[in-house]
């Protein structure tokens, strides 16, 4: 019988045996029929020249929050495989901390059929600590329920690393659960180096995507770790970690993405901004298409991705130029599915997100109000371009018995308001480094408990802004005075839109333009403040139950009453 | 805690990042707990100094017929253990048409607990055709009831590739059987090429271990396909696929033996002398060792096998010299089981063997008869060193109405006799080039159905043959005249001895002597004889129901009646 789709004209990028050479692919179904260096041995319905282009393996993400984006997973598809990814490998972190298992599902669910498949890892740190009050908890006997679920890869970013290495009870149950289905132990374990890695390793964890240095990650992949080089929005690998890869050792390494916003889906693309950055550093083409492709696929044992090889699925992408690889044709189970970057078949999906909740029941002005218990207050100092903060003690302003904002001193108030249950919970502390002049801006997008975090110049804007978030039912909000200057509602667990890509990303950029015209500097506020509430990351940071000194894990108070004689001036 | 075993002095042969180094592992109960370059990191209860040797992961045979060793798993892994291999992926085929998933049974639960790690890949063509009666049949739906077995990574070598590649219904169903089980699919395509290899491939074969020439192996590496490379007793692929393997397409080469004698065994040895042959070739030690260690670990999904890294099971080896790689120690699970090629640790197995059934009801001297019906017979002619037959025909011999072997012409009488089931058939013809000019050779171990195969030089002397094979339960027999000139009883499934390694290769040195004495020049007649029952390699073979002509695919008569104007003279 003849094939649904020939492809001709092509010159096939073959990542199993390394070579590139002229060859007519034959598609039946989702899947490769044949393939033929010779034409005229397959007869298809319909078929098409590629015209001397380059034939490769849609591209495979070996790392992603699809939160991240602010889109649906169908969104999300929409916006990745024009750029050439065809599949992802991803951990619904964020929602998991939001919704729990039923977060989990509803990503199972609203990219069940896309063309764009989506792996998921299951979540192993929800909540991250203690020391806040998340959506939902999960521990091994939760996650067990869906092992069983064919997309389901294993477990996911084990970033309870300290708590792994000493054997704490929950995170071995949660790699136990892993080992016993045969699957795969995702990593994270940034600068963990010598002994204590190998502890890490040794309990399974196949991979590591935080590595900032290329020791580091030569360390980890000679550790038995797939080396996952990563270039997102924020955190940015690819060039320190590059060195490491060389023919002999590059099957061990690939690429992922982490996290991306939608702007740069759009100014930079996804994996195929990795390859163009990889390759313009020297890296070979076939290497790099390799760590997007048959590495990350076998990795996670999918053995019918990531090469074009007959049973494989039809997961295809045309180039030009390998050395300047941007994406021409998208083939997803052999469909063509995007053309010259645009979008050919609408990704949609009916599943319905689980009910959001954001409330802050009983909030008012009182809330935010931070009595002076001492002289010197404990305050978290943003580190321009990272996730990390600095805890510097500082004197404040004071009126009225109340530590206030001091906006000419680029001193702000910040506060995390619990918002998934109710409790009235408001953390409240002070900020240098965010750069905001006036106003206040808020998000229900805060890792990893993802309640609101808020940064003001004054008690009534924060008040306002978290109003505003309360009333759009989750989302990023930026007010001046009495006035709401921007939303961008956020439904789906108060992390992503219901709308289209293109106004996600139009609202979001005029979102980044109010927020510098507040004068905040950042290069994306949004992102930046998401972090400050993330209780893992050195040094000082907020939840709702108060500030977090991360280095001795517990709460503290926001004011210094240790003396001044302690304090450097 | 300390750990249990340090190896010092060690350079670690690290083949994940295809580098050597010194390194101090340290060894946790079965496992690698941590490795370090530095010395006093790690303590444990004893020290061994490896005094500068190279330690390297322990070898995997990616496909073997244990049963071709004559030994039980016990004493096969106690003969390969101080070769360096610690684990093989077998097919248990040659048991399985013996005494179907009571063989697959047996053999999961003799290699249960050895120090080598035997998996099982479950037998896809038991019986091999309609054309023979063999002990057991397996269909799909038996074939699942082991699926779940721990060992068991999938389906072994899909030998019907005509009737897959044909989409024939019970080949599909036993491909689907893996697919569904996300299991590996073993291949077994000789000279397949073009759009037949595309679609066998395609089915999600994804190995084959039958290439004989260097372009043939590219096209199935090309085409998805591990590369097994064969270097057994009777097939060696070695020298003809080596020029394919570069450190590019390395990872998708493996080593296998497929067939190995217990003689071979001791001269040889197993996959060390693959490497020693490879290495002295010129491929690059390293990679000639991920050849049998990580490649192969991956490709099975053996995620925690080859390569020493924590967590990983500490199977490992040590060598002094990698251009001339001669294993010094072999350690299984942590544990020193081999040192300086002796065993340490006895292989032992308590699990009852299947009740083996060797009887030929109604045998009698008539049954060797051959009443020539026609003045020129269909004779199979051996080919030296192939086990592919030709089909000739010629005038033979007739005495009394009846065909007789003429031992002067090198034209023997060879037979086959059902011995599972009393069906009392035997099926009768004749032979040349197998060069005995006295007595007869029968045996049990006949390809693929396991009958007794018997040749002779007269009928009285091929039912003494035959009888003594009943009277031993089963093995290979060499008799002459009114005597038994000696035996090597097979009592397990007529395929394996009880007794030790050692003891059985003896016997089988005797045999051989025996058989040159009587005039036969093959290397091992008993090997070159199992292989013409087998009729699914060309040309002519013979089975219980009569001659095969392997061609037409059909039974024939023994003799020629279509007249001597169609024969070649």
């Amino acid at each position: 019988m003849p094939a649904d789709l020939l492809l001709t004209g092509g010159r096939l990028v073959n990542v199993l045996s390394g070579e590139v050479y002229p060859a007519e692919v034959a598609v039946l179904g989702s899947r490769i029929a044949g393939i033929s260096a010779t034409s005229g041995v397959y007869q298809a319905q319909r078929t098409l020249d590629l015209g001397g282009q380059f034939l490769a393996p849609g591209f495979i993400d070996a790392h992603v929050h699809i939160e991240s984006s602010l889109l649906t997973p169908a969104e999300f598809a929409g916006a990745v495989l024009p750029c050439g990814t065809t599949a992802v490998v991803s951990d619904p972190h964020e929602i998991a901390n939001v919704h729990g298992l039923d977060g989990i599902r509803y990503m199972l669910g609203a990219s069940d059929g896309l063309d764009l498949r989506v792996f998921v890892m299951l979540s192993s740190c929800v909540p991250a600590t203690d020391m806040e009050t998340s959506g939902a908890a999960l521990d091994a006997a939760a996650l067990a329920s869906l092992l069983a679920e064919p997309r389901v890869l294993g477990i996911a970013e084990l970033m309870n690393y300290p708590g792994l290495i000493a054997g704490a009870p929950d995170m071995v149950a949660k790699a136990l659960l892993g080992h016993r289905a045969r699957l795969r132990l995702d990593g994270h374990a940034p600068l963990v180096t010598g002994q204590a890695l190998q502890a890490y390793a040794a309990a399974g964890v196949a991979s590591d995507h935080e590595s900032v240095a290329a020791a580091e990650a030569l360390e980890k992949l000679r550790s038995g770790m797939q080396v996952l080089i990563r270039e997102g929005s924020t955190a940015k690998n690819l060039d320190a970690l590059l060195p490491i890869v060389t023919e002999r050792n590059g099957r061990f390494c690939s690429f992922s993405t982490d996290d991306k916003q939608p702007d740069d889906l759009v100014h930079e693309g996804h994996l195929d901004h990795s390859l163009r950055r990889a390759i313009a550093s020297g890296l070979d083409p076939l290497l790099a298409l390799r760590m997007v492709t048959i590495n990350t696929a076998r990795h996670y044992g999918l053995n019918d991705l990531g090469a074009i090889a007959p049973g494989y699925l039809a997961d295809m992408v045309t180039f030009a130029d390998p050395r300047d690889l941007r994406v021409t044709r998208t083939f997803a189970g052999g469909r063509l599915v995007a053309d010259s970057r645009r979008l050919l078949v609408p990704q949609r999906s009916t599943t319905p997100p689980p009910r959001n909740h954001v409330s802050a029941p009983g909030l008012s002005l009182a809330s935010f109000a931070l009595p002076a218990t001492a002289r010197r207050a404990r305050v978290i100092e943003m580190v321009p371009e990272q996730i990390v903060t600095r805890a510097v003690t500082l004197e404040v302003p004071v009126s009225d018995g109340y530590a206030i904002a001091d906006p000419a001193r680029d001193l702000l108030k910040i506060a995390v308001v619990e918002r998934h249950h109710g409790t009235g919970n408001t953390g409240v502390g002070l900020l240098k480094g965010f750069g905001l002049r006036a106003g206040a801006l808020a998000s229900t997008f805060a890792h990893d408990s993802h309640n609101i975090v808020v940064i003001g110049t004054s008690d009534d804007e924060m008040l306002l802004a978290v109003q505003t978030i309360v009333a759009i039912g989750g989302g990023l909000a930026a007010v001046r005075g009495g006035e709401v200057l921007g939303t961008l509602p956020l439904p789906i667990a108060g992390l992503m839109s219901d709308q289209p890509f293109e106004t996600v990303r139009a609202d979001m950029v005029r979102l980044l333009e109010i927020a510098r015209e507040l004068g905040c500097a950042h290069a994306n506020p949004y992102m930046a403040m998401a972090f400050l509430a993330l209780p893992v990351i050195p040094e000082l940071k907020i939840t709702d139950k108060g500030l977090v000194d991360v280095t001795a894990f517990k709460l503290v108070s926001p004011f210094d009453t240790t003396g001044a004689a302690e304090m450097p001036r």
